[in-house]
């Protein structure tokens, strides 16, 4: 054998000579507000994996801001890693060479201008990621060499209370601590005794008190205000023609007004069906306001939530049987495994798209614009890995195969003109364009036809999964595709063949009538009515008040 | 809106009445060794779901063993959710009526006992899960009442460090601490600092010194004296036609000594062929001592591990630049991140199987025995949420469909003659009998057809993904079946059009020669050349050495 010299701790002995520099500006774990940009021309090399705390909700949005502040000479062609480009500074610090390579999951309101940037080359892009999917690459080729993180208070000794969005800080911060990377985090307040330890101190090198507290978004916040009636018609369907018809105990709603309506017509028309107890007990959620009438009606046992939602705190903190919530009495969310519960545990995934093919690919990547996805794909489809079974998963399995299975159900709730008054029923995805422009390897689909079981627009039901072929599963999008190209092509021949074999319902077919959908089934029409449903403890940001 | 009256807070209330039972048990956190069966009989109430640690490798065997010893008249009925069912009386607390169901991952050795028992209604099997979907339903449908978990050391605090075995720990204490369950914890030693914090005592109810420390086994230890000839060559084959062909970078290999050769030959053979920093270079693993030649000759970038190794420790210690470590110098494991990066994060999955059948499922359940699957589903699956694209993963890529994307590598090896004499595949797998025999929703299959990618026996590989039909695929497997009885259906006819369109490779169509497969192509041939390649660092159990 033949064993070249090595030095097998060099990771550790660059840690120890980048931290050696700032020796001078540590009072233990802590550095001054003032120092950060210093601290990371020091701590941070050119060329690093470095991620970038930019979460769902809550961004390190003064470690970002500082990011962007340092000397591009000392700090540069960074490769970052986010789950979300959320803010201008994101991109910025790729315009000023401090940053040349991007991986992330999602991308919101910036990507226009993240799409742009790659096609200009100002930005290289690694690829397009689930939330977990990035995780995972945290601990196999995406080990980053620095983590800039945020977290609500610290101690003296580093160690984190992230109270109620812990969201993914911990699993950043672990592929880092173990791997011999720096741990930096921005604290909004420093404190002798912490409400509870979300994340030991150990596993944090740096802390920093920031200049104002990070910023969080009330991302999952619909106001019923704005539930229209063709939403309720669509709402209504899907609990019958989906939740009572699979007995639909544990879920995930993607965000949206089709989902809000759901959420709040669990107490009306969903009482009036004697639904209650019998579906949707179960779920993985961000803690959506339009649920507090389901949860005080009783319908909920439990919620475990990816992150927070601002204004829900205190109510939250009064429902501890249903949130998960810690001793200090404040809620405990998690990213990664609310991804992995809601991978793996949940009967269904429902949520809406911006374009569904003729097929029934779904994206929300539209004409130049690089969204990325966040979590539906790992959610919206059909888990390989999955063994255990339940009513609901197992009412879709195919009996004629003796090794079958069942099937997560993933439903997409459409109109059939989308708010842009285009149809939502595309002959070719515009992600197709977006992948040429782009460069990627691949589409960027979020849910692929295969994995998507169920169609819900204001037309009808199209039960994917019971099409035999491919033509079948085209003719039953057609027969609920309204007045879309697509849907002119379904005659009255293919629609009556298709309700015949249960393929496709339509709300006559459920016992539903058009007439009935009123906004005055939504057990909550304004906000106000959903504090008034809180008993007060919801308490929404500024934007969504009626009152100042 | 109507509310009725509801105590939200009744599963709080519940853990505070039980804890102040035991009030004059408790010294801070803690309780005596010998009392620990009082605590329990105080602390469960029957029909609770509880999670009694048995991992992979390491066994929450005091808190078991203690489990075992309450009194059936107080505590009953109880759903018990354990990864591993490994010991007896994990099974003997079924028999006294201390627990009556089971949801379970790997039954291992326990695993004709198991089924036994379910099929004479001792035990009420919940369901068979992967590791990661297990963990998933503790925050959806399975949240736990109280949770019997091992760690290392603990301080005065509670706060707990896990070592090198942090494995599930984490996760099954984080489902219990938030959602009012209790958290109870076996040591191995109470000590004034730890050497590191690995899980917050904040998140801990009740702690207590175990008898002894907590039983492990050196589960990933394979002896390369056992390794054969035949299994050489099929590693040769492997590395040549499926690593090199593919470009693998980033793997998880099962346990086993087909694999195990594949380790031992990436520094002989993998060398010769000039692959060394073009594969397999970022792994998730459990610390296989027959990974120490491939490490030592620098082959390997980074390992992220679900659990440790008997016998690693000090060789890990000193590896931090491969391996994740702590700054206390010691690794951290963590099954449930481990596990997200081995479904999401890595090009391929390789293991072997008991049975295949002629489609090519394959399952590790046989006559009369459940053994459950473990990690093995949920990293040998084409993973549908997958979106970033790797060379190996795109190489698998159908380009005749503008939608298409990559696929994950899922590969089985096996001999067409297991040890069992019998031939490995079968017209129909034992699974469908066994489910059956247990009353299982689905036959318990451990990777289906439609996610195997590649078969590699002694005559050959089979590139599954590359046949079109049912039949070639059935064909593809036949011409390597050898002299089995679905070996001999294969004609030379369709032996040569399978090679002529690469769908079947033999050792000469890869350039290798039988006669070349020798144990002297192995790094190491016994524990001792693994002790020596380790620099002593590598201190192996005493069933594995030679001497005493």
């Amino acid at each position: 054998m033949e064993k070249p010299n090595r030095n097998w701790a060099s990771k550790r002995e660059k840690k120890a000579q980048r931290l050696e520099k700032i020796s001078n500006l540590l009072n233990g774990k802590y550095v001054e507000t003032e120092k950060i940009v210093e601290v990371m021309e020091k701590l941070i090399a050119p060329g690093d994996k470095v991620v970038l705390e930019g979460d769902n909700q809550k961004q390190a949005s003064f470690l970002s801001e500082s990011l962007e502040k340092v000397d591009a000479e000392k700090v540069n062609d960074l490769h970052l890693i986010m789950s979300s480009i959320s803010r201008p500074e994101h991109l910025n610090i790729f315009e000023k060479g401090i940053a040349s390579k991007i991986d992330f999951s999602y991308a919101g309101a910036q990507s226009l201008r993240v799409a742009q940037m790659i096609e200009d080359g100002t930005m290289k892009l690694g690829d397009i990621h689930t939330y977990l999917e990035l995780y995972g690459r945290l601990f196999i080729d995406l080990i980053p060499n620095v983590v800039l993180v945020a977290a609500d208070k610290a101690d003296k000794d580093g160690n984190l209370y992230t109270g109620f969005n812990t969201e993914e800080t911990p699993t950043i911060i672990e592929a880092a601590a173990f791997k011999d990377g720096i741990v930096i985090v921005q604290v909004n307040e420093v404190v002798d005794s912490l409400p509870r330890v979300d994340i030991p101190g150990d596993w944090v090198d740096v802390v920093v008190k920031a200049d104002k507290p990070y910023q969080l978004e009330a991302l999952f916040t619909r106001d019923p205000q704005n539930i229209t009636e063709l939403q309720i018609l669509m709402a209504m369907m899907a609990i019958k023609g989906i939740y009572a018809e699979h007995g639909v105990q544990s879920l995930n709603h993607g965000i949206g007004f089709n989902t809000a309506a759901i959420e709040l017509l669990l107490p009306t028309y969903g009482e009036s069906l004697g639904l209650k107890g019998k579906i949707a007990k179960n779920w993985v959620l961000n803690p959506h306001p339009t649920m507090i009438p389901a949860i005080e009606s009783g319908w909920v046992e439990s919620i475990h939530s990816f992150g927070g939602e601002v204004g829900m705190e205190k109510y939250i903190a009064a429902r501890p049987d249903v949130f998960f919530v810690g001793k200090d009495g404040t809620m405990r969310s998690n990213r990664t495994l609310s991804q992995a519960a809601g991978q793996y545990a949940i009967d269904m995934f429902i949520g809406s798209t911006l374009q569904l093919d003729y097929e029934g690919n779904s994206s929300t990547v539209t004409k130049g614009r690089l969204s990325g996805f966040g979590g539906a794909p790992n959610m919206g489809h059909n888990p390989g890995g999955r063994r255990h079974s339940t009513p609901a998963w197992q009412s879709l399995r195919d009996n004629d195969d003796p090794l079958g299975k069942g099937q997560k159900l993933v439903v997409q709730m459409v109109e059939t003109y989308g708010s842009n008054k285009k149809p939502v029923f595309v002959e070719e995805l515009d992600a197709l364009a977006v992948q040429k422009q782009a460069g990627l390897a691949n589409a960027p689909v979020m849910i692929y036809s295969e994995d998507t079981t169920h169609i819900v627009t204001e037309e009808g039901i199209a039960y994917l999964y019971k099409a035999k072929t491919k033509e079948e599963r085209q003719a039953a999008i057609a027969a609920i595709g309204g007045v879309t190209p697509l849907g002119m092509t379904s005659t009255k021949e293919s629609l009556d063949s298709l309700r015949a074999a249960g393929i496709v319902k339509l709300p006559e077919d459920l016992g539903i009538k058009r007439s009935e959908a009123k906004r005055s089934l939504l057990a909550a029409q304004t906000i106000d009515d959903l504090i008034e449903w809180s008993d007060g403890l919801y308490e929404p940001p500024m934007k969504f008040r009626t009152w100042s």
